[in-house]
Order: C-alpha cells, then sequence, then structure tokens
C-alpha cells in the first residue's frame, strides 16, 4: 500500500514538474482510478486549487532532476546502468560540485553562531572583530533575534559602501538597501509591488528569452503578462534595441508593460552584456516609462577577455542627471554565486534607485509581514561586502582562495565552450560570465517527431534520453524559452574538472550517438 | 536636502503602517507637494502599484514599533525624555529581551559552519555526531550547498519521529513534512495553494479574532476573503462552536469558506484550548467541509496547571478512521518560540495530513521555485527535533537550561497577570500558554473621542501616549483584532524578571493616570 501511494505521487510529481499528462515511457504506468475516488470529497484538489499555482513551471528542479535522483537511488540499491554515477550539471549549487567555502566567511559565522569561541586563540583577529561588529549589531547579542525587517543596519551600510566602492564613488544610501533570503526572494517581492490591474491594463513584465525560470514561475503565480524579448544568439546573446521595440510594441496591444528585467551576466545563456548596451536599455527603459529590474548576481563571475562586468546603477549615473535622478531601478544581488557560491545560506540584497517614497513605505511594510531575513544570511552578505582588506591578517588567504576559484572557473568555462563546439550539431557561444552554457543542438526530425509524439518538448527528450544512457542531467531549453524550432540545453561549469571533461566527452558521444539514431 | 527626503519618507512610513492619513500630533508635519510633483512621471507610485498590498497591515512592526525606535534614537542624541529607556514588549524575540540562546544548538551550529572545528576537543562528542550527520546530508558536506526544496531528508525525518513521539507513536511519514522559512512562509504557501475564485466564489478563511496579523496580512496579499470568529474572552478565549456555526453561515452568504485556521497556544491570546475543543473543532471541519491550518508554535510554551498542549494531529487520529482519513490538515512549527527562541535563523516546519496526491506535487513545484529554506535554519530545527537524549554527554546542560527557561516564563506569565488584574481597568485573562498577555481595557468616553478626532484607534492613541509618556512599546488590540467596542493592548511576558516587574508597575502608573485624565 506505501509503495502504491509513492507510484501514485511519483506520477503527480511528473505530471506538476513537466506539464504534460503522458509520463516518459518505462518511467511510471497510469494508475490514477484509487486517487479520483479519494480526492472527491476534499476541499483541496487539483481542480479547486489556485489556477495560478498550476501554471507555474520551474525546469532547474524539474522531472529530469526527479528522475536523476531516482536513479541515484536505483543504482545505490545495485540497479545495473551503462554509468556508474549521476552527474549533476542542472543547477549552479557551487559547493554540492565539491567547491570549499571561503574560511574567513566560515570563521566568521561560527563566531557569531557560538559566541563563546570569541575567548579562543585559534581565530584570527579580523574574523573577531567581524563577528563583534555583526553581534553589536543583533538584538541581545545574538543572530537568534529577529532584524529589522529590513535588514541589520550595520549590515546594510556596509553593501552600500561596497556598491560605492564598485561604482567608482556613484553615492548609495544605506536606506535605499534592502536585505533579503538569495535575490529570489528581492525578485518576487518587487514584482509583487508592480504587478497589477485586469485585462488589456494587467501589468507586462519584459523578460529576456532565454530566460531564469523564476522569472515566469513568479509571473505565473502572480498572474501577471510574460512578455518575452529574445536574446540574439548569433551575437553572442546580446540584446538588440529593435528586438526591445518589437517586443514591447507587440505588448502593448492587450496588456501594460511597466517593467523590464535583465540579467546580466546572463543566466542560463552566460553573456556578459557590453557598457553601450547597458547604455541603450537605460535610455529605452527612459523613453519608454518602464522600471528596470537588473539581476546581477553573477557580478564577479565575468571571465572572457575584454568582458567587463557593468553595473546598471553606475551607467545609470554616467548618463547624467536626467536619467538618473528619473530612471526606476532596482539591482539584486546574492551570496549564492560569485567566488562565494554559499547558496544554502539565502543572503542577498536589493538596491532600489527612484522609488517613490510612499511606495518604499509599502514595501517595508510588506518585508516586515515575513519578519526578516535568516540572519546568518544577512551576517554573510556582510562579509561578502566587508571582505578582508590588505594589512589585515586574513587577507592574504582570503585573496588566494578568492583568485583560486575564480580562475578555475574561467578555466572551466573556456573548457566547456571548447569541447561542445568541437562537436558536429552542437554550437556554443563564449561562456563570457556567470556559470552556464547554453548551446545550440541540431535534433534529426525523427527524433523531434518522437518527442511530439510522447507530448514532450524535443530537448527535453534528448535530455531525459541522456541521462538515462549515461548519468549526466542537464536542463532542456524549453525549461527557459528559445525561439521556435531551435533546441539547447543548459549545463553549468561547475563540476571538478576531470569530472567536467568526463561530462563534456559523454555528451558529445551520446550526441553523435543520438544523431545517427535518428537519421 | 538630505533631512527632506528622510522627513517626507518618516510620514509616508507612517502612513503605510497605520493606515491612517493624519501622522499623531507632534510627530511629524505634512509636506507632500514635492513628492506629489516627483511622482507624476514615474512608473510604480501609491497609484499604480499593486492594490492588494496597500491593503496589507502588520501592527506587529506597525507604527508604535517605528515611533519606539526614534524615541531610542532621540534618547541617545540626548533628548530630555520622562524616562532613560524604551522597554519593548511588542514582539516574541525572546534572545533581544536576553534569553541566552541553548548552548549545545550554538555548538553544532558552529561545527557546520566550520568544520574545520571538528577535529577539536572542545566540543562534545554528541553535539560533534549531530554536526556530522547534518554534513554528511548537505550536498558537498557544506551549509553552503542548496537543499533538496521541502528540505534535509534526514531532517525531515528526525522532524517526522519527534512528531510520533510527541504524538503518543501517531505515524508520521516524513513525505509529509515540509521545512520552511519560519512558521510565516508555511502559512503563506498554504494559503497560496488554497486561494483562488472571483466573487461570490472567493476563497474564505476563517481566522480567529484576535488573530495574529500575519493571517490578516497573507489573506489581504492573496486577495481572499477573511471570515472572522470571535474567541470567547470571557472563557479565558476559548472557541465557541456556536460562534464558529454563526461565522461561517455568515461568511457563505457572500463567499466560498474553505479553510479554518487554529492558533493554539494562542497568539496574541495566550490560552490554551482544551482536548474537548480541539475534537469540536476537528468535528466541526470534517461536517463543514473545511481545510485545517493548526497553527502551533508554542507547543512547549504551557504553563498553567491543568492546561495541556493537545497536538491537532493526535486528536484527529484518536477520532478514528472515519475522521484520519479524510480531515486535511496542516500544522505548523517553528525554531522562534518555545524555549529555543531562535527567530533569527527563521527555521520551521509543516506537516500536511490528508493532503491529495496532485496538490502535494504542486506544492513541491512551487516551493522548488524558492529553492530551499536557509539550511542553517534547517539544521538548527533538526537539532530541536532531535534534541540531546539521557546518557549523551550535552544532556544534562540542555535539559537544565531548556527547564530554566521555561520556568522563568511561566513565572512571568503569573506575574504578569497578576500584576495587570490589581489595575483597576485592567481585566486579564490567564496567560496559559504563548508568550503574551492580552488584557482588556477600560477607556473613558473622552478618550475614545479624542482618538477618533485623530483618525486613530483609541488603543493605538493609548498605546502611544504610554510610549511618548513611559518608553513601554505594547501593541494595541486594534493591530489583532477584537470585539468593537473592547480595548486591549499585546504585551509579551519576555523582558527580564525585573524590567518586567518595572514595565508591570509603569503601565499600572499609565493607566490610573490616562483614565483620571480623561474623565
Amino acid at each position: 500500500q506505501h509503495s502504491e501511494s509513492i507510484h501514485k505521487r511519483c506520477i503527480c510529481v511528473y505530471r506538476a514538474l513537466s506539464g504534460v499528462s503522458k509520463p516518459p515511457r518505462g518511467l511510471v504506468q497510469e494508475k490514477m482510478t484509487e486517487n479520483a475516488v479519494f480526492s472527491q470529497n476534499m476541499v483541496l484538489t487539483i481542480d479547486t486549487m489556485n489556477p495560478n499555482v498550476k501554471k507555474v513551471e520551474y525546469a532547474v528542479r524539474g522531472p529530469i532532476v526527479q528522475r536523476a535522483v531516482q536513479i541515484e537511488k536505483e543504482l545505490r540499491e545495485g540497479v545495473k546502468k551503462p554509468f556508474t554515477e549521476v552527474i549533476k550539471a542542472n543547477i549552479g549549487d557551487a559547493h554540492a560540485m565539491g567547491q570549499q567555502p571561503i574560511t574567513f566567511f566560515r570563521q566568521v559565522l561560527a563566531l557569531c553562531s557560538y559566541p563563546e569561541l570569541l575567548k579562543d586563540n585559534m581565530f584570527p583577529e579580523d574574523a573577531k572583530s567581524r563577528a563583534r561588529r555583526i553581534l553589536q549589531a543583533c538584538g541581545g547579542s545574538s543572530l537568534g533575534a529577529y532584524s529589522a525587517s529590513q535588514g541589520i543596519d550595520c549590515v546594510r551600510q556596509d553593501v552600500a559602501r561596497y556598491i560605492e566602492r564598485r561604482d567608482g564613488g556613484v553615492p548609495c544610501d544605506p536606506d535605499n538597501v534592502y536585505l533579503t533570503s538569495g535575490a529570489s526572494d528581492g525578485i518576487v517581492t518587487m514584482l509583487k509591488l508592480l504587478v497589477c490591474g485586469e485585462g488589456a491594463s494587467k501589468t507586462g513584465v519584459m523578460i529576456s528569452i532565454p530566460q531564469y525560470p523564476l522569472y515566469s514561475a513568479a509571473l505565473a503565480e502572480l498572474g501577471a503578462v510574460q512578455v518575452n524579448y529574445y536574446l540574439n544568439e548569433e551575437k553572442c546573446w546580446s540584446m538588440d534595441l529593435s528586438e526591445l521595440e518589437r517586443s514591447l510594441a507587440e505588448a502593448r496591444k492587450h496588456c501594460n508593460p511597466k517593467v523590464l528585467c535583465i540579467i546580466n551576466p546572463g543566466n542560463p545563456t552566460g553573456q556578459v552584456q557590453s557598457r553601450q548596451c547597458i547604455e541603450d536599455v537605460i535610455r529605452f527603459a527612459a523613453k519608454e516609462h518602464l522600471f528596470l529590474m537588473a539581476d546581477e548576481v553573477y557580478q564577479d563571475n565575468v571571465y572572457a577577455e575584454g568582458c567587463q562586468f557593468h553595473s546598471f546603477k553606475k551607467v545609470l549615473f554616467e548618463l547624467g542627471p536626467q536619467y538618473s535622478n528619473t530612471v526606476e531601478l532596482v539591482s539584486f544581488h546574492s551570496t549564492s554565486k560569485c567566488y562565494m557560491g554559499e547558496c544554502g545560506f539565502r543572503g542577498g540584497y536589493m538596491e532600489v534607485i527612484n522609488m517613490d517614497p510612499e511606495v518604499k513605505a509599502q514595501l517595508i511594510k510588506l518585508v516586515s509581514v515575513r519578519l526578516c531575513p535568516a540572519v546568518p544570511g544577512q551576517a554573510l552578505m556582510d562579509m561578502v561586502v566587508n571582505s578582508p582588506q590588505p594589512g589585515e591578517p586574513s587577507y592574504t588567504t582570503f585573496m588566494k582562495e578568492r583568485t583560486a576559484i575564480l580562475s578555475l572557473l574561467a578555466e572551466k568555462a573556456k573548457l566547456t565552450e571548447e569541447i561542445l563546439n568541437t562537436v558536429p550539431g552542437i554550437t556554443c557561444n563564449p561562456v563570457q560570465g556567470a556559470m552556464y552554457s547554453f548551446p545550440n543542438i541540431s535534433l534529426p526530425q525523427k527524433a523531434i517527431k518522437e518527442a511530439k509524439a510522447l507530448g514532450q518538448a524535443p530537448d527535453m527528450f534528448y535530455c531525459m534520453k541522456m541521462l538515462e544512457e549515461t548519468g549526466i542531467c542537464l536542463v532542456p531549453g524549453s525549461g527557459f524559452g528559445q525561439k521556435d524550432g531551435t533546441y539547447h540545453f543548459r549545463m553549468t561549469i561547475l563540476p571538478p574538472t576531470d569530472k567536467l571533461k568526463l561530462l563534456l566527452a559523454k555528451v558529445k558521444e551520446f550526441h553523435q550517438k543520438f544523431t545517427r539514431q535518428y537519421s
């Protein structure tokens, strides 16, 4: 009876996550009759639940990943497979891929968690002084007290100083900084403020395609209109002004587009936008009366020569007061990416520029309902923006660790692009930044047909097959959006170099075999 | 210019948080003309923002608290006041009130944060083995990796075993356990699943009045219908079946009531519901086809003789299979209350009983969009449900600390009730559990009139005046809801005993003076 319920569950999870009604052959068999009987008297069923939630999709933890977890279990139980381990390249989770945390950060966290350690001699003085400063700013000197809903004051001050340094002195008011639970929390909060209206006056939100599916998921949940603009794959996933114009004009026919979202460096596409492009986007937003949301969580992840991270805030101020005094902009950052990779702490911040003071008050009220972001994540965010400085005892080790991580990522970005481009039928833009490659894959017509017969997106069919045959877990491009008739997958560059090489070799072999099989 | 902007901001925050347009006399002066000019070309203004967010109110961090923070600043700057410190009794934040964290919990957290410490001899073996177990369950053995969206497997297993022990062996399936960011996160997530429809078919959610304002805030944000049922103040804030029936019948005239929320032990009212009452509520929910949401975050906070915590789950199963197989129930718990008081970590879980498997899949998908609850909070939740056992090295200290905290809270609960009941015009029910008293206060007609002239709720007027004259920060009953014509305040019992006595003496003096002044 227990296995039956697991079985039912499995079908349902598959359905929910894939958005298709038919599980792939051999995965599960349908057996829903009992469930239908069970459901008929329930309050909360698939038919009575919030329909907006049903529309939500999130590929990064979708059916491929569910299946990967299942396969791992089967391997542990001794089921024979053509591979011995699952290699996950589906999510930007650096520590899970073996990246070591920054020693200094973890020392300060340990000190803050158990302040008895401040008496110990084993910790460097700069770690102790950071910990003391954070604890002094906490109620009862404890990470266990609620903080102000906007975040701990001194952390917001440190964030403001960090932004000023980053942007060459452009001023930052700590009052404009809000600490968040990762960047996702900030993005959803801002969209919550912005989305309203019904029918033709419903808020439209412009997002890049391909996009990070948090955006589409949040828009579905809020019942907003998703307005797609396509990145230019031929020009290394850059943003075209003409495409923004097309997309906006189209959207204005049926909704009220108010927001323009940009992810730079790009997820899932790995591009780094040029300064010129950012300037164009800002002018466009000003002219078209759009609220700008800049997802800049990969700001330290820039690898390609000639590329550089330009913050929207800095470019906005360089364009002069007619822009910097009027364009509404929010920028998001996080402890999860860059060289830290501390996803589990859910630390982050957002800086809001030119927000109506009355709306700001509403924002403060809104975040106060959820009390505060987790305080350890706030402490970690503080260390990121207030890292060891030259002359401090932890500086050398910190810089060594940071540089090693970023150099290794740069190497793996190059490696990934190079090897993928040796495969006939795979074309990969340079991984200029972030943590992902998003190569274009040619799929034979026969494979496309077979996928469609199964009710699957062709690249989902491809990725699922790759998982079953090689143990490699990627996310199909359809989970991020792509031009009709093109197919991709997203792959992180995070596995350790040896594993990454193995992975790329297996992808190459699989793609060739797949192409032969369906030609 | 900077002070001007702060000034404007101040008015706006006041407006947002109090829901009234007129700031109290002497607090701030209006000066909104510039703001209006500034706003006219903005995308996001008070007029264009999401109207549901505007409806949200959250008294626990409302205008009284904003003013308290301001007064603290004034005191630091040397402004003369009739008191030397602000005493905050507005929020259940134990550590901020000087309660010390449980040593064992913090040792494990330090070990998890900086695993180098596992090599050290300064930590007890049971702390080390707990830390090792948690780290092994984390990706890359790091708190910095994302966990499964539903929470770390082994933590959910420990939660399930804890629930089974608590409920005398009633089985708990870890698959029904979801780790959350505090209880608030779980409550909002469940409401998100449940709320839908428009007009007369819009979901109605029954909540107790007085209520914890997270509920009303979440319902406002989701656009659901808040259905009030009144707790019986005369019978120590118990739930009356007849009142539930009245409320439901009323609601059915204009919406579709689907959910019944209960907070037990009660917030803000401090009652502990009897087993009989819980049984009645379950039978009522079964008969009336309501989804039960039981907020049980104060489950260890029971002080009054003859009172005992009965979980809804346990009573449900004791009522037999016709109930335990059909009634849909979710129960919430948190690391923030009880003896732990670790609010800042945002740890929590919910257990869902009898959820439609298809909806469960939707729930898993929904939580996966936000990736995972902060991992340190998950680790802390694990320690709460897997605390030191007899024979383990940390057991004695753990029990000593736990017992001392709970005994002290019981003492302060008694003290608060006794002293408040010596004040003519204040009537206080026994604080049977949780962390709050919610006394009834008689306000003279003249005071009520004056408050209304200022556009304020009379108990807001009373609390604001108390804050200005005594430095004591309480939350007016109007922030939680109360029967028309009755007035209350919520006061935590958390300040250290000496301060609590001082606070109670000041409240007594103030109430007498206030009554004289307005009689």
